[in-house]
Formats: structure tokens, C-alpha cells, sequence
């Protein structure tokens, strides 16, 4: 990745580099899914975007612009439509229509702790509903700008806080301001030596704070942990105060507030600084990939790894479809070559997996070894480090590769869900029934791939990707019916209602059902403790609950 | 470890093996702290023991037997003393004294979780304190009888539940009932080929439910994680109802209700089980003690490698003065042997330290290996398997030893806390200081050792022991004193309140200063609604803090 931070996000999608959808892919989608991959939508200009009128009452404007200067507090269309809408499909299709439901009625750009917590205090007082707004990058209706009757509704971006405040490089330990991006962390945290090891497909784009409010995870989650087991301090402003936790080893002085904190996803207050561990750089990488004959092969290869705590940092392993889609997207001859190769090794419909490990060379090199010959036991293929090292080049593309695809028509979306292993294969044949029922038409097939990249003692999330042709009458209803019957599956399941997107707005609906009444009762006696008069975040998590 | 479950706790001790006190000891005793190591003091009988009057109303006692029948609700003399106490210096100098100043009413034996939930809402209804009691090893006064003002009080021992309720071998998951101790659990999970890998020094008395309930860390810390850690799943009964969290994988759906509830202290619910990550039993171990020139250059080493994920499974070291003592106990001539090589390679004040690595033959060779090479480059000297081994074996005499020492007059306590690695050095000087000028007088220096026996990338545990010689005419002032000496200087450097001991009500008065007004008021919230009648455990944790 680069050091430097990229351009931010197009206001319609995700960055600014275009990738183009190969070949392989466009004839898969065409043939299977019947997508018209022809027809190619455009996107209307900025200042054309219908948005409603604003809403804030004066006072309270100048009561912001009284604590943060005029100059933070914007409420141009610009500003507005920028803070109107996450990254979730449905929010893409909702600002690439050019009308939108609904905006904060101003975006505050607090300065320092000290301001985010005179902000809230003003809209607390005022009866301003609050979005903290980090990267945007919201795919489950995060930061959706949900006014729940109040007066007011504010976006709080907190783009400046972005700095590193503090290192104990003895203790491994930084603090991280809430709004500094991935890029800017690995690059000020670089300048040491030192790493945070967090990287989900969101890095770009996605912030610190946005990372602890939400429980993100990375993809090199089996070496770094996610990170909410990553945190070890966090500050917190609230309209009743800060609620601090100072970094410390683990302790048994109580229950953990700041496991209170991780996951609030803004309900509860904006998260202002997180003190997370850090690591020195590695010296040592080795990357792999390697070929299993099935997806079950494969996880339960990962899982016996996982249990002899032989897994590498990253690990990630599609499935049969994913497979596939992945080679038509790769370029001709290798491709064509390694599927030849799988099949001659009794690997029909192969299920690739990329690894990476790193660290010192002395270590790296031994669990090399000793993972490599539990891989050959479990009957998998090596295919050398190539496809591995492909995949980390393009880790970050995804979304720029779904701006495109959705300019094609073609509905693209992900879900992610996670249980144990001994459940595994039901909640994953369950969710991809309910998708695949969902999407069919008479003339096309969805393509429903899934992965495994999170990988734990106890289970594994699973993460679905769906393509499909666009339903051009009716986009957001086609998806949400699909996104509907995949969610009552996963709660049908047990399962996770989400691994690592969070809440947000979309998922409310099943909490309840997902983690019982009594939890939600639980986590709104401490709402109401620190937010009581509702304005923080509406409608998200708890709030949202039904 | 012994398969099967140890005799039942002396009512004023440790269980009934006695463990006498080494020569070497004695002399060190003697010379050293001045302690009248002749004078023998003796128990009381158990039926001269003075009680206060049983206060639970007549009604509240029906309710009781209504619910779990009238055998399992005892009031004798033997059952109230035996649940009138933990297992601290002033709890046993109390149980010694032969008079307590109060005791529960009665104590309740529920036989499963429904019965469990029927006595909270019963002592809700009737006004009744409930002190949750599992294996009553609390050394914080984590089971202290204290009313409050209630109308009367009850003890709730969940010694019936004590079952492996169901084993998920493929996830390596296991749900136990919370009155299971140590031995019951491994020879449970043993069956199965699996273990829990939890071994504190409490290890035969304590239960599932303490070790949650507490945030318990075992010896084997390093490889096994805290028991909060290997935490899944829990089901909690409150006056409100039932707290359920299902087992599984970490995830995103909003904060975490299993870390409110673990470490909570009996002052919520009562635990009625937990689901714990188990592993299956290690093929192969590797122990060895190393010798460091100081603990400074101990706790460097053993940083790096926590640092570069090149710890053992078990890993803990002692600093000079904890060193001597061990010697001092060690037997005769391998002893002598050992410090004397140990001042020819130029350390003539050792810090030992015992490792052991565990796991299948390939990958503990690798991993001592690797760890061995970081371990010379530090320049410590190893001194084989067998001090190891040693310590090992008796790795859970010290509570045994502590009863022998107390009827020979010597003070001997512990205490516990942790930080950062850059905040160690400072942190441990500090406490020792403390403890050294509280207890020091014209004709006694106190011997107090320290080790580090929790080990994480950010920081670790310090564990003090201290043996003085006791204040005949007041010995619950003397170690108070210095208890609180301590406690000051651990809150002023910032430090933990308590690694693993808990809060109880013995450190109540430091919870404020240490986690923060607006934590304290955040947990009364979530207690004000799961047991507004404020029944549970009254007086522990935030319900005791100033």
C-alpha cells in the first residue's frame, strides 16, 4: 500500500482509480447472470442532487459555529451530500440516482476532544439528532441520516482529528486520533518501525474510529486479531461527559467498559482517540497459495490449523464459485494453466486459499514448515506464491471494481455472518439458498461466492459476494428482498448477526432475535445513562431495535 | 494434577494437606523477619466458633424451601461458617479468631439455573442480600457476608452444578456448569481427550463460575489466554431474569454483553454456566529454568519475546529477594550447587525464571528453539528442566504453605497488579517501597518477593508476596495498613487495581480513583436495571466504591 493517503472518496462510489472489469468476468456475467453488460449508467452531477430543505434551527447553528468557528461548520450541498449515505450498494444506487431522502442539515468538523464534546452537549441541549461520521464507509446504514423527530440532524466528521498523539514504543502501545485513516496510521506508525496490522478491504478510506465503532476486522486477522482485541484505551465523548479508559493489560478490576464501548457504533458517544497495540514491522513475509479439493476440505483443513495454533497471519480461502469467478477475472494463460494443473490433481472445481506469514526470518520459516506439512495431510495443492501475491496486490479493489460493475448494471453486493465450526456448513448452504432463491429469474442465475477469512479456535465468519443482473425497475427492492431472506436465514442459523460490518441501520430489524431482549434492555439502560436525551446516532443498533 | 477432586477446604484453611515450612525457610524467618517461628498458634473447634444471630425473616426462609427444597437451605453453625468468608490473610486471622461478626443466615443450594433464577427473585421480593458463592477462595473480600441493611442474607453456593453440560469437540467448545472446580473440569474435559487449560494457584477450590465471575488468570496464561479470554458463552441469572450469551466466534453485532458480565462479581447475577474455548491435551512438553542476572533483565527478555510472539505457554519470573526465598525453601544441595554456578557466570543475585511449551512434537521444538535462541542472546544461563519440574509439581502448595506459616506467627499475604512495560520498573519499585517501610520495625525487616507471571505484548502482571513477622496484639491492623499502603501506590502509578484477584470489597475504596467516576456510574446503571433492589453481592465492586 502507499504511505501517502488517497483522494477522497467520489462522492457517488468509492475512489478515484478506475478498474476495469476484465474480461472473464464480463462473459461470466453475461452468460450466467444475463446482466446487460452493455448498457452503461451514468451518474448525475453534484450539484444537480435533489436534497431535502434544512432542517436546523438557527440558534443551534450558531451555538456550533460558537464552539468549532464558522469555518467547521458547512451545510453547502457539497458537505451534505457527502455525509448523506455510507458505501452499502443500496446507498450507492440511492446517491447515483440523484435524489436524495434525506441529509444532515449541517457537517461539524470539531477540531479536538474538547470541541466534540461541547458539540454534543449543544445538540443534547438543543435536541439536534448526531451521526459521528469517520470514513463514510459504512456498508449497513452507519452513518444513515436518521432524524427520529428531532429539530436538528448533524453530521460530526472527525477528519481533524487525524494525528498520532502519543507512542510507548517500550509498551507497543500508540494512541491513535479517531479520525486518521488507515494509510496515515501505517505511515506514522511506519516512521518507527512500527505496524498496526490492520488492513480491511475499507483501509483507504475507513478510520480509526470507525474501525473501533464498528468491531472492523482485518484481513490479516489471524496474526493481528481484529480489532476490537487490538484496543487497549479509548476516549469517548458523551453528551453526560468523556468516558475514558486508560490503556493497561488486561485486568480483573470489573466488567470492561471499553468492550462497552467497541461496537457502540455512535449510539453512545463519538469515540475522540483508541490506544491500540502495535508490532515492529516485520523483516520476514512468505506468501502462499494452495488448492483444496472442496470448500469443506479446505475449512476444515483452517480449522485444525486454527486449533493447533498453527495458523498464518492471513488466511482465506474461497469457495467453489468464488474460485471460479476469481480465475475468469484473472489474466489468460496462468489461469488456464493452474485450472489444468488442479484438475489433473483431482481438483475439478478447486477452492483456492492465499496465506501469508510473517515475522522475524527464524520463526516465519519454521511455522512455514510446520503448517505446509499439515496443508500436503489435508490433501491440499500447492501453487506457489504467485496467485498469493496477486491477491495482496489487489486486496484493496473491490470497491472501485463495484463502481464499475454497478455502472454496468449488475447488482454487486457482500454480507457477512460468522458461527462455529460444527455449524458451518448449514449456515453456509442456508444464506446461499436464500440468495440464490431470491435472485433467480426465469432468465438468470445469480452468481453467489463465498469466503472464509476470519478464522478462530471456535468458527470462522463466512463472507458472501452476490452478483446478479440489476433489476433496472426496481434496484433497491430486488436487493433488499435478497438481503431480507439472507439476514432471517442467518438469525434461523444461530449465527452471527454480523462478524464485521456492524448494525448500523440495516440489521436492527433481527438484534433482538440475534442477541436477546434482555442484552438490548441491557445496553439502553446504558444509552439511556449517557445519552439521555436520544440524540446520538438514531435508529442505529439498540435504538433501532425492535 | 489429581483426576479426581481434592477434600473439602479446612473451615479455617486451605484444604488438608500440610505442607510444613523448609528449614532454609525457617532460618530466613528467624534471622530475617524476626518471626517467633516456635510459637505455635492453634485453630479453634468449629463448634466454639461465635456467630450472630440468624436474621432471616421466617417467610423469606419458606420462600427458600419452597424453591430448592428444605434440605438444600442449611442453617447450621458448620454451613454458615463455612460461607461466612474467603480465603485472605485477615479472612483466615478472622476464622482463627474464633468469633466472626457476621455470617449468612443460610445458605442455598440450587440445583439448576431455573432454580437459581426462583431464589433471586425471591430475595428481590423479600428484601434479601445474596453473596453468590462458588469456591469461596476470594482473597478481596469477594465473598464477605455483608448486609447492608437488608433483612436478611443468604449465601448461594452453586456447589450442584456441577456437570460438563455439553462438549462441541468439533469447535472446541465446552459449556460447564459454574459450580465445577479445576480437577472436575480437566478430568471432565479429559475424557474427551480435551483440556481447559485454567490453572490458577487456586486451581482445586475455585470454580467456573469465580473463575468468570473474577476474570481469573491461570499459569498458563501465556498459551492459554485468561479465563476471560477463553470465554464464549454465559448464562447469568439476575433478578431481572436470564442474561444469555450464545457461544460463538467474536463479531460485530454491537458491544459486548459477555465482558459486562464477566468480572461482574456476583454483584448482577448469579453465573450458572459458562462455555469455554478447550483445546485437546498436548502431546508433548518442554519445561526449563533460565536465570537472569536481574529482573529488569528478565522482564526486557520477556517482553521481546511477547513481543515477537516467541512466548512459552507458561512463563513466569521472580526477582531477587523472591529468588532467595525459593532457594532458601529448595532442598539442600542442588540448591547450594546452582548459586554458586549461577555467581561464577556473574550472577551472584539470580532471578529464576520457569518456562514450559506444550503442544504437538514439531511445533514445541521449533517454538523452544526459536525462544532458547532469544533467551541466550539476553543473556540468561539455563539450568535445565528440573527446577522446572519442580516448581511445577508444587505449583499449587502456596495456599497449604500460608496455613502452616500462619500457625507459626508469620504474616504472609499477596497482592497483585499490572501496567505497562515502560511503567514497570517504576510501578514495582514503588509497592515494594510501600510494603517495606509499612512493615518494617526497630527488630523486623519483612522479606517481600515479586514475580511476573502474566505476560502480554503491552505489559504485565506483578505479583507480590510478602512474609513478616505478625503483630500478636493487632495483626489484621498491621497487614491493612500495609495492604492500603500498597493499594495507594499501585492507583498513584496508574496501574491495574487488581490482574486477576478482582475488586471484592476489599479494593472498593480505589475502584473510583482507578477506572473512573463515569465507569463507576455507567456498570450502577446496568446494575440499577438488572437488580434494582440492589440483592446482589451488596457492597462489592461499584455498589462499595466511593
Amino acid at each position: 500500500m502507499s504511505a501517502g493517503s488517497p483522494p477522497p472518496l467520489r462522492w457517488w462510489g468509492w475512489g478515484e482509480m478506475t478498474v476495469p472489469v476484465a474480461a472473464g468476468l464480463l462473459t461470466l456475467l453475461r452468460d450466467e447472470t444475463g446482466a446487460p453488460t452493455d448498457r452503461v449508467t451514468t451518474v448525475p452531477r453534484l450539484r444537480d442532487v435533489q436534497l431535502p430543505e434544512r432542517e436546523l434551527p438557527r440558534a443551534q447553528h450558531r451555538a456550533l459555529v460558537e464552539i468549532v468557528g464558522g469555518f467547521h461548520v458547512r451545510d453547502d450541498a457539497e458537505a451534505r451530500v457527502r455525509h448523506a449515505a455510507g458505501r452499502s450498494y443500496v446507498d450507492l444506487l440511492r446517491l447515483r440516482s440523484g435524489a436524495l431522502d434525506d441529509a444532515p442539515d449541517a457537517v461539524v468538523h470539531p477540531g479536538n476532544a474538547e470541541e466534540v464534546l461541547g458539540v454534543l452537549r449543544a445538540c443534547a441541549d438543543g435536541d439536534c439528532a448526531v451521526v459521528p461520521f469517520g470514513g463514510g464507509t459504512s456498508v449497513v446504514g452507519g452513518v444513515a441520516p436518521s432524524r427520529a423527530g428531532k429539530a436538528g440532524l448533524i453530521a460530526l466528521d472527525v477528519d481533524r482529528l487525524d494525528a498520532v498523539a502519543s507512542i510507548d514504543a517500550t509498551s507497543h502501545l500508540a494512541t491513535l486520533e479517531a479520525g486518521m485513516r488507515g494509510p496515515r496510521v501505517e505511515a506514522g506508525l511506519g516512521a518507527r518501525g512500527l505496524t498496526l496490522g490492520h488492513f480491511p478491504q475499507s483501509f483507504e478510506y475507513a478510520t480509526v474510529g470507525g474501525y473501533a465503532a464498528t468491531r472492523s476486522s482485518g484481513q490479516a486477522s489471524a496474526g493481528y486479531g481484529r480489532f476490537d482485541a487490538m484496543t487497549r484505551g479509548m476516549r469517548m465523548q458523551t453528551p453526560r461527559g468523556e468516558l475514558a479508559v486508560d490503556a493497561l493489560p488486561p485486568s480483573a478490576a470489573g466488567p470492561s467498559l471499553l468492550q462497552v464501548l467497541l461496537g457502540s457504533e455512535g449510539t453512545l458517544g463519538v469515540i475522540t482517540d483508541v490506544t491500540v497495540r502495535v508490532r515492529e514491522r516485520s523483516a520476514v513475509r512468505h506468501a502462499a497459495a494452495w488448492s483444496f479439493e472442496s470448500f469443506e476440505a479446505g475449512a476444515d483443513c483452517l480449522r485444525r490449523m486454527a486449533q493447533s495454533r498453527l495458523l498464518p497471519d492471513l488466511a482465506r480461502l474461497s469457495d467453489e464459485e468464488e474460485t471460479r469467478v476469481n480465475l475468469a477475472m484473472a489474466r489468460g494463460r496462468a489461469a488456464r494453466v493452474a485450472t489444468r494443473y488442479l484438475a489433473l490433481r483431482g481438483q475439478p472445481s478447486p477452492c483456492l486459499a492465499v496465506f501469508e506469514w510473517e515475522g522475524d526470518g527464524d520463526s516465519v520459516g519454521a511455522r512455514v514448515r510446520v503448517a505446509s506439512a499439515a496443508l500436503r495431510r489435508s490433501g491440499a495443492v500447492t501453487l506457489g506464491a504467485a496467485p498469493a501475491k496477486a491477491w495482496l496486490r489487489d486486496r484493496f479493489t473491490g470497491p472501485y471494481l463495484r463502481d464499475s460493475l454497478m455502472g454496468l448494471g449488475v447488482l454487486v453486493e457482500t454480507l457477512e455472518t460468522a458461527t462455529t465450526w460444527s455449524r458451518l456448513s448449514a449456515l453456509r448452504a442456508s444464506v446461499e439458498r436464500a440468495l440464490r432463491e431470491s435472485l433467480a429469474t426465469d432468465r438468470s442465475t445469480p452468481l453467489v461466492g463465498c469466503h472464509l477469512s476470519h478464522v478462530y479456535e471456535e468458527g470462522a465468519s463466512l463472507y458472501f459476494t452476490v452478483l446478479a443482473a440489476q433489476d433496472a425497475a426496481d434496484p433497491i427492492g430486488q436487493w433488499l428482498r435478497a438481503k431480507r431472506s439472507a439476514t432471517d436465514a442467518i438469525v434461523a442459523e444461530g449465527a452471527a448477526l454480523s462478524h464485521h460490518h456492524g448494525v448500523g441501520q440495516d440489521h436492527t430489524p433481527w438484534l433482538t432475535a440475534a442477541v436477546g431482549s434482555e442484552a438490548v434492555a441491557v445496553f439502553r439502560a446504558v444509552k439511556q445513562h449517557v445519552d439521555p436525551a436520544g440524540v446520538m446516532n438514531p435508529s442505529k443498533l439498540f435504538d433501532g431495535a425492535g
